[in-house]
């Protein structure tokens, strides 16, 4: 595995690549890597040649009261869980290496960027599609591996993919879960150990949601009701909402598309998201 | 020479190219070609194996009371100057290939798209910034080759795509001129023959102001003063603007560093841009 810090030698690395023809894939993190971060870079693995990991903590999707200066942080952890999981590139530049001074363009997403994270956190979706975009274009892969936790960031990103025409394929990869259902994330250090019980209470809710709608409930108010009864337990509910997979607009009721069901919630002062996904079984 | 109207098409066309290791250079226009358009030709085919000419007139880049229902449009005449010129693809798509209806996110350029034409045509670099970033990916080309003409639109796109991180060149090409000054333009066939001569106001005030730099004024007030002169006889001045040359704000007096004159105004309905460049003598 080769760890590069610039544009400059990730573009003559990658073009040996692409010149014998290989398939790239990327899968953009911002570190302290987690099993949901291992998936991305197994499915890469399994469809592509050669896999690039981007490991970089980007300032602009951060808000002024947000945690980018505690955001958790373990280079050589993470370095050594690439290497063993066979990423070919670990692509870690610095911040003055991604903005430099005179940056001032940013990739500015629309109506998806807008609800749920986008409504609580201004700016965010604006700093990740920037990032994505700029990454997208260093690294030129054929395919992007994302995580399904992050359900808006998925549907931003896919948007800013086809709207500005980027040739890359973005898959979603399931969200890995602790044994007891909790969402690998890399803000589940920031919990003490009574914060991380009670934090299950959000992967409760989902599930208990989840189950009925299998049992075939389609309701949309009786749907969020019964993950809004486990969600009791967090500290502050940000958001639970059923949404329209695609235009992530409040799901309309009887369901009959398929939809999301998204939740932000802080526990202690960390804030979690989850979601999942509400397919319609095929007729 | 291919004439072509989908993405998919032409990225099958130039995979191709590219894989016979062709170097591709692109000329994005908005049609109604003229000898300045045949210069970006030129110094394509001057500098690659592949030249790609686009025609689309981009309605983001146009105000609600702009001309983009008038603005000049004659294909098939388009389509022999570019065969006779030697371009290879000509990518003509419609409003719709480029804009699908779900169609949201926009690239948002900074400070250089705030001055000149950015203060009088509001969202203007932002519809330029975005279908040039469109264009770019959807051609992937090596080099690409813009008119100095527009010179805040070079700026933008420059910056736009250094910001991205997008491997593409930008050339600038000198501007073209009718034998008595004016810049070619398409917008010039809006002139009646009155507005015409008096729009050589325009290029007279520009090349008096730079006899004066290259005879060693240097003092901004002076330059500016003498080019206004001239400029009596448009309509409408809309700006005459002596800037910095890579930041575009008011340029420091006297003179030390590359600066360009620049200039919008109205001759009957029909609105102009044109500028110099006053580069100093390298010492």
């Amino acid at each position: 595995m080769q760890t590069i810090t610039t544009v400059a030698e990730l573009r003559r690395t990658l073009a040996k690549a692409r010149s014998a023809d290989k398939r790239v894939g990327f899968a953009p993190t911002m570190g302290y890597l987690h099993d949901g971060h291992l998936a991305l870079v197994a499915a890469s693995r399994a469809q592509c040649d050669v896999t690039v990991v981007s490991i970089f903590v980007n300032p602009t999707q951060f808000g002024p009261n947000e945690d980018l200066s505690t955001y958790p942080r373990d280079f050589l952890r993470d370095e050594k869980l690439c290497r063993d999981a066979g990423v070919a590139i670990l692509f870690a530049p610095d911040a003055q290496e991604v903005y430099p001074t005179q940056f001032e363009t940013f990739v500015d997403p629309g109506e998806l960027a807008k609800p749920l994270c986008g409504a609580f956190r201004p700016g965010h979706f604006r700093g990740v599609a920037t990032v994505v975009c700029k990454l997208f274009n260093m690294v030129q892969p054929d395919v992007v591996f994302f995580g399904q936790k992050d359900f808006q960031q998925c549907a931003v990103v896919r948007r800013m993919t086809n709207d500005l025409n980027l040739p890359i394929e973005i898959v979603t990869v399931p969200t890995v879960r602790e044994p007891d259902g909790l969402a690998m994330s890399s803000r589940n250090r920031y919990l003490s150990e009574e914060e991380r019980r009670r934090a299950l209470a959000i992967s409760r809710g989902l599930f208990a949601a989840a189950d009925e709608f299998r049992s075939g409930e389609r309701n949309v108010e009786k749907l969020v009701a019964i993950a809004s009864r486990h969600l009791k337990t967090v500290d502050r509910l940000q958001y639970l909402e059923l949404v329209d997979g695609d235009t992530l607009k409040t799901a309309d009721s009887p369901l009959r598309r398929p939809a999301v069901l998204c939740v932000a919630a802080y526990v202690g002062s960390t804030r979690l998201i989850d979601n999942v996904i509400l397919a319609l079984p095929t007729p």
